[in-house]
């Protein structure tokens, strides 16, 4: 059965290999203070889609790695070799129908595992897990990308799903997560999860949900669990309707759970937010702070998902929908249910990729880097119409002290993909680093990896790693010093 | 040390990756018949050169394979991890200087093996070799393409060089091979080696050459072996004045080897041609009729080699020396020692690539396949300044009985490399089956390999493999069929 793949050749387009490079080109000089892995997830479609309507979130997932020392960079990709693509590649073909819904698979594939492992890296006691929130944790050495398997933490985790974005308490190295639909497709079972350093199963709490919804990301105080729900929502009806997973009820709450890491599931105290307060996708930090959680992120009040329809199938705009800088005070003191927001930025819209210097989570923090939409940055005309140029042509540093952004900018034909903070040394100040990201060039159809110092923006990147080819694009990375994770 | 490598970007520059690819994509449908591996020798340099003037020769070697069964493809491509590159990996960077010329290279790698492993892909045995006639054939998985090393034949085989174009016999099974400068770099030393099936030494015979001269590819009969010299010449005075291996020596004399494959080295006779019978650099097939052997090839009158001087340092034209297919019969009853010369083909200069159904090597033949420089066929004007595209775009069949060609041509923005043939069973018809060949689609700066029916060019193409990136130039290629190195 021969592969005929119809794509528009450009970034978005599946990459469809594997690739290593040893030593890399480097453009510029990369310090000899960082020594680690930058890993990266990508979506990568291997066979053409069952269906026309489906979303690339639901594309195989791919892990790419970065392995940075001594000036030197060596480059590894491999996809992630789920249940699903095994039973692909065994077909030559594709086989799994549309987003979250088993029920437009082929029936030879129902009841195989529908994991594309492909949202974030994230390494843990030692492992490398690719992440897909429907599904468990799929662990792949760190070292040379060969897929382990689906990871179950030695038989201690029973959700069904679990979140592509666990946070990792610096102080602690305790490893918090939760799972959403947890018992199943469509379950209003909420848990959440507590490993320690090494990844052990420490304690798990279970809840019910007001509505069953996408949750995508959390957020971790030293003290609290917060985990807000979005507006999209599922059904058995839809799935029996053969439609994709997910629509977006213009109409539906916001709630916000927020969890005493302390305490038991009865502790769990759900808030209840408005329609303009819909979709916070990716959070950047949070803190307690006596009686009250104070938490930052982008936040846009509709549907900036293009591929998920309204309840009644159609689409609204995503461009009306970008999101905010918004801090949202929630006091668990207060009679009422709602919370205080605070719109911290949005002078031009963020993207809804933010990173922070992790060492900093839990805690009062000053920096966070966002990817950014900066209609005020030249775009070469030629790609003036190329999305992925226009709406993340830069990262901004916010100073959540003062306010000011520096911006930094790759060129008039670059996109850009989400950062990560790479401290100069274990003890250096909140934000003495540098930024990493992987810059898609359009001109040149290749991609590049840029280092910057992140307390120097105006320096522009100290050092660009050049790529042969055009990576796929990334959903979120990771960087793991070498101390955490030793090669 | 960051690597920085300059260069044009075009498909003569490094692909400087290793990639695989499961399920390649592919436009229309691969003949079910077609069960095997076809192999790929590219020279790939790693580092930027030492020297300015060093030859894409001097290349690192990688191997690419493509395999094919049911209609499917996988691809795979990787470096050869010789010595030398282990050693350059060690010190991320290049150590190795001219070709040839272990004087030029760094003082810590000069008794380092400098074998390339960049020229020709051969598999014998159940083994897989990349050879490069300057050093023994290197050992690679041949179903990993992970390196074994350096292959002495057991220990047998003592040369310090050997032929990147050992011939099998497709009678007996034999690989019969050779080397020149045998005995280390300079040396008068010529030595033949017979392998029986397995890849056991069965036969050596030694012998000294008139000339030290490059040696590049070989013929054999049922009874002999032929081994033309070409009039590129080398000394120790060159090697010491820091010099690349080979100069063109215009008055030196062609001499050919026939050597009987049941004498011994006293058996010898030295033939000598003329200045405008220099270089054979590929050949054909030959056979033995009576007291007569019959040899075809492609043969210039000069110097092709763009990258190799005249001995007083200047170049000659390269485009001036273009091969024409000629035959040469050699009397062994003849009291002198020329031999007849017939051009079989003339009307259009023909590459040196030359290729044929190896069922019939040694035997009376009909059909050979040659990549052409067809001045007639169509180049897309942004291409027409393009050598790749013009010096080789198009793959002929010449019938040896009607003296009738046939062509193909991929494109109008096309360079193709050198062709296999693939018969259609193991006793199909001689010419009955396929030819197998990568192209260079420069417009898309991707690489496709064709496949075609030898018997109908006028067809096109029926499957094009579609790779989603650049390959690097090939060298020589090798189709092992499934029976031939089962999978």
């Amino acid at each position: 059965m021969a592969v005929n793949f119809k794509h528009d050749g450009g970034f978005f387009a599946p990459m469809r290999f594997e690739a290593q490079i040893e030593d890399c080109e480097v453009e510029g000089e990369i310090p000899a203070d960082i020594r680690g892995t930058f890993y990266r997830s990508a979506a990568d479609r291997r066979f053409p889609p069952l269906f026309a309507n489906d979303t690339p979130y639901n594309s195989d997932g791919a892990i790419d790695m970065f392995r940075i020392y001594d000036g030197n960079v060596d480059f590894r990709s491999r996809y992630v070799r789920t249940a699903r693509y095994d039973a692909e590649r065994k077909a030559h073909k594709a086989l799994f129908g549309l987003y979250r819904n088993p029920l437009t698979s082929d029936p030879s594939v129902r009841n195989v595992s529908h994991n594309t492992a492909n949202t974030t890296p994230i390494v843990h006691g030692g492992r490398l897990f690719c992440m897909k929130e429907e599904s468990p944790p799929t662990a792949v050495n760190p070292h040379t990308l060969e897929t382990i398997g689906e990871w179950d933490f030695d038989g201690a985790m029973k959700a069904t799903s679990f979140t592509a974005h666990p946070k990792q308490d610096p102080v602690t190295g305790e490893m918090i997560a939760f799972a959403y639909e947890a018992k199943g497709l469509c379950s209003d079972d909420l848990a959440v999860f507590i490993f320690d350093r090494e990844g052990k199963l420490t304690k798990e709490m279970w809840f019910k949900t007001p509505i069953v919804s996408m949750m995508h990301d959390m957020v971790i105080t030293d003290k609290h669990i917060i985990l807000p729900t979005t507006a999209m929502v599922t059904s058995k009806e839809r799935l029996d309707r053969g439609e994709l997973h997910w629509a977006y009820d213009e109409d539906a709450p916001t709630y916000v759970a927020i969890i005493p890491r302390d305490g038991d599931a009865s502790d769990i105290r759900w808030f209840k937010g408005s329609t303009d307060q819909h979709m916070v996708v990716h959070t950047t930090n949070a803190r307690t702070e006596g009686n009250k959680i104070i938490m930052d992120a982008p936040v846009a009040g509709g549907n900036f998902h293009p591929y998920f329809p309204k309840l009644d199938g159609s689409f609204s705009d995503p461009a009306d929908y970008v999101p905010t800088l918004r801090r949202w005070t929630f006091d668990l003191e207060a009679d009422n249910d709602t919370w205080e927001e605070e719109i911290l930025f949005d002078g031009i819209k963020v993207t809804t990729f933010v990173r922070m210097d992790d060492r900093y989570l839990t805690k009062p923090f000053r920096y966070s880097f966002m990817l950014m939409n900066d209609p005020s940055l030249p775009v070469a005309e030629a790609f003036a119409d190329t999305l992925a140029v226009r709406v993340s042509n830069a990262i901004y540093r916010f100073d959540h002290d003062t306010g000011k952004i520096d911006k930094f900018y790759a060129g008039d034909s670059h996109g850009m993909s989400e950062p990560q903070f790479i401290p100069r040394s274990a003890n250096a100040p909140e934000g003495d680093g540098y930024i990493i990201a992987a810059v898609n060039n359009f001109r040149e159809m290749k991609s590049e990896v840029v280092i910057v110092d992140a307390m120097d923006f105006a320096a522009g990147a100290i050092a660009r790693i050049k790529m042969p080819f055009r990576l796929h694009m990334q959903v979120h990375g990771y960087w793991a010093s070498a101390e955490h994770l030793p090669f």
